[in-house]
């Protein structure tokens, strides 16, 4: 079961090394994680997504977060309301696939083209996570010269 | 100065923790980090932002990176052309700001009002790391009680 956990963090060099430790100590792979600056310059935000099959271990790991000294909360969001969004870039081989797929995906909504040459295209899609492996699938028709994922985001209702 | 750094690693436990040690170990804080998964569900993409003043120190960082064996390719987007994104949540307090600041922001295009109620109203922004930085700064008037951002990715052109 994929768990979304977000933890605030003093903004100091050595805490993501340590938030990281904690996780690949059990084994555990982080499927993504996104850190950003918040409102406040001195405190960062972690979003993490995290495959745990044993619920009790993360439990643990979240535990051993709250102990770190540079971690202010660690908020749980897998039982909770929340709003999620992921950003997605991609180039795309400028070929006829892409240039159907791209009206129909344009026509949608679901994506938006920020530059086409003759050689790619580059395109953003930004989403929740099952909106986004939809818009993947779609693409699969069209050639992928690169992808980059920013890893999930959430906000609490 | 800002760098930007993407690494292409093996998507295993323990390369998160190994990539931002060889960071924190220098003192370097990494202003933001995005990790994604790829095309190929065993490769995941690494964004670091990372504010280096002594460039010989990052080409160190860059050549360790390139060492250890789950990176598979490092690209330093400094001196390049590259597109941005980077993606916001915000939370703001319901009151007249609020309605008032939205107004303004939606016309010009630059965000997306997501749920609104009496409370609060929860908006999504995607652009360009500066432009990230004008929408911050006009939304000072409102109040921000929550803010995630998801780091910035980047795709050479």
């Amino acid at each position: 079961m994929k768990h979304t956990i977000q933890a605030l963090v003093e903004n100091r060099f050595g805490v993501l090394a340590r938030v990281s430790s904690l996780f690949s100590a059990r084994g555990y792979n982080i499927t993504s994680l996104a850190v950003g600056e918040t409102a406040d310059p001195t405190v960062s935000c972690m979003t993490i997504v995290v495959n745990a099959e044993d619920e009790r271990i993360l439990e643990q790991i979240k535990k051993q977060l709250n102990k770190l000294i540079d971690v202010i909360t660690v908020n749980d969001f897998t039982h909770k309301e929340y709003i999620e969004r992921e950003l997605i870039l991609i180039k795309l081989s400028a070929d006829r696939n892409c240039e159907e797929m791209l009206t129909t995906a344009v026509k949608k909504g679901s994506i938006r083209v920020i530059e086409k040459n003759k050689n790619f295209c580059i395109i953003e899609a930004c989403s929740e996570r099952h909106k986004i492996e939809e818009i993947l699938k779609e693409l699969k028709k069209a050639e992928v010269i690169e992808l980059v994922r920013t890893g999930k985001i959430a906000i609490g209702k």
